[in-house]
């Protein structure tokens, strides 16, 4: 018998959700971990930018006080406060997922994981001493870590990927330049801006968050833009060099080359799958960019699964806790109802932006005729009263049978608003039926009962 | 022929729905309004609390900013800048509604709305200058006034509602009482509250929000009673007495007789219908308290309809925009899909506080066997961040079919949250169903896949 029915390496949202739901599903199961636990998402992604756009909210909103009767003296930043407190949400998050393994009687490991062989973990401490366990199933969720393309001077002081970002600094930059204006780089771009940091974006592509619709990122960018960031589209990052207290980046555009300066430089173009030095013996898994799994999550190795940044083409924590479900519920071969290609996105600038399901874009690409209903937000009372900038929301239907299909929003709250469209996706919904309900005014979301009565219409047209 | 196919009088939430649908269905409308276009909700309910709201909320967080990283010096309430902001966004939205009327070709009368007999409305314009217009339909909207209780000392100099208290002070008061723990009691308490102002609360029944899940009322008496308000329920209030400085309250409990002081008091115990004057001839419609109407909104006289506050059980600006929406397609002879019954409830406290469908008590009451998923949002990564207080969901389905039938939320965005559970019970879709689709990290609003995996596994049991 094995030490373990399932042993997890790697304690991320993929590999924590996935060991606390085999102990739910029964196995014995075992989670390995050298860092915090939470991995990237709860200690230096998803959660530590929240806590940070938090905080830079608060701030601006209480520059902009007097407008509606709060006056206030002066405001300022304590950024080791602001990174303290960062700290203090994320502490207790991880805390919290040991006190979850405990409850749950997941063995918690220590320390490095690594296959040496098929069904054999073996786990290097802190102080360097190896233990193996055997298991019945391996389950590799390692994540990822930042890429950093081959552009020469990104070897640079001063050039920083989120991971340095997030350990805080003494005191706020001057100036900041983003290369990549995804997910990562709007979120640090709306923070720093914030703040009153004079902010520089250069993204390669023609348009901020190329893969959602394209109203998102270019609302995005005039947002920012408003906020006073230079934005970049288009530009393809050729050198870092350093410069008098500071940085200079130089990028090529359609209309010629153009350069920025930064205190500092953040590198945000993505993250690559972590799996270095995890196959020590002669069993390696295949393995592209990131490693190979099949729809089951199995590798080519009889025995063991990855999921989520490792493996994923989608690197988000909530897909990662979905695969690691998922792939518990194909090991225990029990079903799961869970639609893992329907994938919600979510930016935490200003407004929110979220979107699901396809835009109009990708519909027209795949050949389905679609009809796209929307409410610019201008009028709704509590967008007005809390005045976030241009608001909207995007909903879009098949024009056969009116099955919603998809949803790009941006909009105060849009983050917890985007699962009702996915929920009506998920299970076959019309927009007509999306309607059945009323909806309670005021709210940010009678919006989506206006774009869905505009889609209607132009579906009964 | 008459003037108009449809002459709704009174341009509330109601009224104007009903209008600007009747004009989208064809039919020749005209709306009478001799005050703001908007009504009750857009000029002294809804829409001007939840700017003050906004507002105050604002204030509290600047007050507690440090915490955050943030350092604010002298944070202070300029009233009458906050009561100007609100005013700002009312005359705005109001005046947008007379720019959808436009649009619409909706005739937009200025003046006093009357029924002199059937088919006729007349319009008593400010200069006294009366006009009759004929109508082949007549939609009555004149909505509802705060009620005044036969309390001694109601009328005594102090004693404001809702309407006086909206239009705003040169200062803050130091003390307030507010009789009525509800929902506009709820909300003053909290907008008051937050501003430092000595606050009292006296609610007649044995809590607050009486008709909603008992964990919603009691939940909304501890978070004020944490920011110092004095909640006194199962008090019935006996006398108004002039004081020193203000006014005392005396009222009676189980416990015996109490008191509380006030520089002013808010008499907050709901709103009766408004028709005075509106049948100045022969023909009066059946009325009790309300105007009296069958399920297609019809009043006693043919060709005569009410909707909302002034006919309505329930008083909500949606509720009256869903009836006239409704009522318009039952003259129009078209189909209208919307659950009337099924009634969103909110309220804009702290954190927010919303509800649809059935309670377990009420479930209990009808005879239906159900389970309750719940998550206390204790670990919820958002509401760690933004720390809004204790935080839940409870959700309700049959224990038969699974269907959902109720939800109840008392957590950061829960107004914008309700309707995911609204459209599924709408839909008769199952706890199973609202599953389907992953939710995104990290959002508030994945407390709902938790409340629902909880309510999975008691149904399954």
């Amino acid at each position: 018998m094995s030490d373990f029915q399932l042993i997890v390496i790697g304690a991320g949202p993929g590999g924590y959700t996935a060991a606390l739901h085999a102990a739910k599903r029964g196995l014995k199961t075992a989670c390995v971990e050298y860092r915090e636990a939470g991995g990237t998402c709860l200690n230096r992604g998803c959660v530590p930018t929240k806590a940070l756009l938090h905080a830079s909210q608060v701030y601006k909103e209480a520059q902009n006080a007097a407008a509606i009767g709060v006056t206030v003296d002066g405001v300022g930043v304590d950024l080791p406060a602001m990174f303290a407190h960062k700290n203090q949400i994320t502490g207790k998050l991880s805390a919290g997922i040991e006190g979850l393994f405990k409850s749950a009687k997941v063995t918690y490991l220590r320390g490095r994981g690594s296959i040496p062989k098929e069904g054999v973990v073996a786990v290097t401490a802190a102080d360097g001493t190896v233990t193996e366990y055997t298991a019945d199933n391996i389950l590799i969720a390692t994540g990822s870590v930042p890429s950093m393309p081959p552009i020469k001077g990104l070897d640079l002081p001063g050039v920083l990927t989120s991971d340095e970002i997030l350990e805080g600094a003494e005191k706020l930059y001057d100036s900041i330049v983003i290369i990549g204006g995804g997910v990562i780089g709007g979120e640090f771009a709306t923070f720093y801006s914030d703040l009153g940091v004079k902010v520089t974006v250069v993204e390669a592509l023609d348009r901020m968050l190329p893969t959602l619709d394209k109203d998102l990122g270019t609302g995005l960018a005039m947002a920012l833009k408003k906020q006073g960031v230079s934005v970049f589209t288009g530009a393809m990052v050729k050198e870092i060099a350093p410069a008098e207290g500071g940085l200079t980046v130089n990028f090529e555009t359609a209309k010629g080359p153009g350069s920025a300066f930064g205190e500092v430089v953040l590198c945000a173009i993505g993250r690559k799958p972590y799996f270095d030095g995890l196959f020590t013996g002669e069993v390696k898994a295949e393995a592209g960019k990131g490693i190979t799994v099949n729809e089951k999550f199995a590798t080519s190795i009889p025995g063991i699964y990855a999921i989520g940044d490792v493996s994923s083409k989608i690197q988000l924590a909530h897909v990662a806790a979905a695969q690691g479900t998922a792939c518990v519920d194909w090991i225990c071969d029990k079903e799961n109802h869970m639609d893992l290609n329907l994938v919600p996105s979510c930016i935490y600038c200003r407004p929110e932006i979220a979107g699901v399901g396809m835009n109009d874009a990708q519909a027209k690409e795949a050949g389905i005729e679609v009809k796209v209903g929307k409410c610019v937000m201008g009028a709704n009372a509590r967008t007005m009263i809390e005045d976030p900038g241009r608001s909207f929301m995007k909903i879009i239907a098949r024009a056969d049978d009116h099955k919603l299909i998809g949803a790009s929003f941006m909009c105060s709250r849009a983050t917890d608003m985007i699962s009702e469209i996915a929920q009506a996706i998920a299970n076959g919904l019309t927009a007509e039926d999306l309607l059945a309900a009323m909806r309670p005014h005021p709210t940010f979301e009678e919006a989506m009962g206006e774009a869905l009565e505009d889609l209607v219409d132009k579906l009964n047209k």
